[in-house]
């Protein structure tokens, strides 16, 4: 495993080190404000064709491969980055500014979740096995022999984000789900942390090549998003998309995955203001620790991460009052920490003096500059329902830790606002579970809110997402472009399957998922009932 | 249950008759080729936007119903409709030409579909429930208590189908699925079967009174598509969409899906050629029995099926040439049949003199016309690769009993042919399965076809589609708007669904699907793992 010795780099395509033509990048360390490491050739127009290409051609193989053998791979990426973690964590933690701890928890994440799909891929649920044997005698017609199974859609290319430089990075979920889907991945690394995409590139390819694979399995690509992602995203070889970002670049990857001759499906997670609503017994109970623990979850990691809380309805009254003061005073301790990139602090910077100049908006409190560059103060405004609903901005995520405290005055302008909410990944609710009435609320509520949101939460904060069976990492427009799918956990391997059912077909041209031997001991769908296998069968 | 004895009739919002202000439309009796029974008011812009409100009125109810309310309401839907089913298949036949045989099974099948999709309801696969009980004790990190289902996504518009006025109309597969999952639907009427999708939607609206269901649960409307169609689709209310007609149609829908401020999914089914591919030993065999199957598939109603086979390919040589003679014989036999709508048949008819006008094209044979109106002959035209893979028209679809048989001269021919296809509901591989030259050509055949088709089909005739369990009525792009779901069987239900989590949420808060007391007896994962209810339990 190298470290970054050279003095340039360049995108991994199916494996091969590839010069860009369309000049460098360089990092820039955002605690210092200045570049740092090595410069990473981009890829100019055309060029990134040949990762869509290789990956069109590892296809045809890749997905084919046994659980075994698929499974093994994913488990020898993770082997790999494990491998390289303290060089991974000493160059992300330059290029982001994110603290040593962060970053071993989310390297810790990123392999697990490796892990976890090697599993999956083993299990194989995810083959969705229905079969109905022929009944030949059934009238007025008979049934044929119908066997359905699932299949990889294709080559994928997903998106690096800007605050999960590992876990939704290179090697990150959607990257080990496509790829235990059975579907290639052309990896588009973001420009904010292209060392540490090299360096689990280069452990990805070790594992491609250590397995046997078509190279063409895994390509690490940098590149300008309009020369190089967008044209990704038009291939007619791709057949799927996984970014996380802005809403204004998922929304441009919709628009040219929409407007192919073959549209294709984006799976975009883009803003989520993530509203906590406090009923009133919650805020009678012990405030100062429901006010620490929102400013905990407000100030981590800088506020930058999909979930970090934008919006608290807070009652009028003393109660309300007194958590208020909490906050402010445990904000008042807080001291803002390095942003991820320049870029990021300054739309923080303006999203918050936007929302600071809004008729109606007070400042609440704020904590400290921290002692590096692109460090702003977290910070807290206020607000009450009749202003925030008539206002729509209030709506929009700024990114980064800043919270609006919106105060109603009573249950009903809480439906109105979980009514009107848009779609988001969380929405949390605080509550005495003790108080029938809190709970009635919180009932009433939750019936709106589901409808609003993927992940429900009672009584918790709604940053640190555990990746495993159940979780739910979605949500409605505009939480995600789509929906019907989670990002995180075991569930978003369907995001890169479709079914197919093969009629009459005689056991040598059954795939080993359908056959009556059932060769992979899958647990299946006979006459519409589960049929659970026993491993080892 | 009425007779359509009035005059005139109206859309059926929230089970309101409602005149609509944009004119009227009548049916057209093909086979006379003239206009008959009632007016049908159109409803004009605007009119439709109260069965959008209505609908997302009832969702709010509708979606919470527990499942043997729902099943109860499914079933009565059935129950109403076939005691409709003489005036319902004496309505079909005057207005689509279709005869009294074929539209007694498509109401048969209509009927199941609906008792089909309340057993779905009743079994609860759907809610797709995953628990993650917490793990308090859990190092790093505890892990909270995860709880995730399914829930409906809101009110689903779907468009009538001109070819099955029946199972692919008011009460067909998108109704049922959609109701199913907990959607309320609104119905876009074809205009080609006016009278028959009102007896239908009395029907349904019956059900929904007699259960006590809020009336925005289902609508029946009938309007121009750029009126009432694209302006539903366009409706911040709907959150869905279910379409089987044309290539034209479906992208239309899909852009305007695609350009809403909050974008949806849409489900249309568009068109399919659907492949047929008979190895040389297939027609070495028993050519006669081989070519009345095929000539049996392609003329049945009229070649107007998704499915209708639209391209044949025989091998060069006296075997295939014999094959080629026994289709010419059996097809000189066949009588055209009416086809649904005057416009369809024309449109038939062009395609068919386009096709003929193409150079390296040659006429097989043909039937005879029918001897009512706008029954034209079936006919088979034939090319070769050659030609075939150079000219992109002779893939599209000819929504009629038109065939084009591609002769090939070898299996590279064909590895060719399986790479270069578009999307399609359908492929189908005829061989001798004792012949092992010719498994082992349907092998590498079926792996390139199953990248391109949701159903494969070996030794059989691609018409006919079984709705159960393990079917798959779907493909890729063209052939559908989204290769990863199927518009007929169980599995469709899951287009209309999206999942959620519940995280820590005491059981008060928890819905009965989630709840460790498991009062709907379903089967979920817990851990990871299978647990498979006994109904009862």
């Amino acid at each position: 495993m190298s470290t970054l010795t050279e003095s340039v780099y360049h995108s991994l395509v199916a494996g091969v080190p590839t010069e860009g033509t369309a000049g460098t990048t360089q990092a820039t360390d955002p605690a210092k404000n200045q570049q740092t490491g090595p410069k990473f050739t981009l890829l100019g127009k055309g060029q990134a064709e040949v990762a869509a290409q290789s990956a069109a051609e590892a296809f045809l193989e890749y997905r084919k491969l046994d659980p075994q053998k698929r499974a093994a791979f994913l488990a020898a990426a993770a082997d790999k980055i494990q491998a390289a973690g303290e060089e991974i964590i000493a160059t992300a933690m330059t290029e982001t500014g994110l603290p040593q701890m962060r970053l071993q928890g989310e390297l810790a994440r990123t392999v697990n979740q490796l892990r976890l799909f090697a599993k999956v891929v083993l299990q194989g649920d995810h083959h969705g096995v229905r079969i109905e044997p022929a009944l030949s005698d059934r009238k007025p017609l008979p049934r044929p022999d119908l066997r359905q199974r699932t299949l990889p859609l294709g080559p994928v290319v997903v998106f690096g984000a800007s605050n999960f430089p590992l876990a939704f990075s290179v090697a990150g979920g959607d990257t080990a789900s496509a790829l235990a889907a059975g579907c290639p991945v052309v990896f588009k690394a973001h420009n904010a942390h292209p060392g540490t995409s090299q360096i689990v590139g280069q452990a990805i390819t070790e594992a491609v090549i250590e397995l046997g694979l078509p190279g063409g399995v895994f390509s690490l690509v940098y590149g300008r998003g309009t020369d190089v992602g967008q044209k990704l995203v038009a291939d007619p070889r791709i057949k799927a998309v996984g970014f996380t970002g802005s809403r204004g670049g998922g929304l441009a990857l919709m628009q040219t995955a929409a407007t192919r001759p073959e549209p294709i499906p984006v799976y975009a997670e883009m803003s989520s203001v993530n509203p906590i609503f406090l009923l009133p017994s919650a805020v009678a109970g012990d405030n100062p620790v429901l006010a620490e623990g929102f400013v905990t979850s407000l100030t981590g990691s800088a506020g930058q991460l999909c979930t970090a809380p934008g919006l608290l309805f807070v009652p009028e009254g003393t109660s309300g009052d007194s958590f208020v003061n909490a906050v402010r005073t445990h904000l008042s301790a807080a001291a803002g920490v390095t942003m991820l990139t320049p870029g990021i602090c300054s739309s923080r910077v303006k999203g918050e003096q936007k929302l600071a100049d809004i008729p109606g908006v007070t400042e609440v409190g704020r904590g400290s500059e921290g002692k590096t560059e692109h460090a702003p103060a977290p910070s807290v405004y206020s607000t009450d329902v009749k202003v925030f609903v008539t206002t729509p901005e209030l709506s929009e995520e700024i990114f980064g830790s800043v919270c609006l405290v919106v105060r109603y005055s009573s249950v009903e302008e809480l439906e109105e606002v979980a009514t009107a909410i848009e779609g988001q990944l969380t929405a949390t609710l605080h509550l005495d579970p003790r108080d029938s009435k809190d709970t009635q609320t919180a009932s009433t509520l939750l019936e709106l809110l589901e409808l609003k949101a993927g992940r429900l939460l009672i009584n918790g904060w709604p940053t640190g997402v555990d990746v495993g069976d159940a979780v739910v990492h979605g949500g409605p427009f505009p939480a995600t472009s789509d929906g019907r799918s989670t990002s995180v956990g075991t569930l978003s391997i369907g995001r890169f399957l479709r079914p197919v059912v093969y009629q009459n077909a005689p056991e040598a041209l059954q795939p080993a998922a359908v056959q009556d031997a059932n060769p992979w001991s899958l647990t299946r769908r006979v006459d519409g009932q589960y049929a659970v296998a026993q491993k080892g069968e």
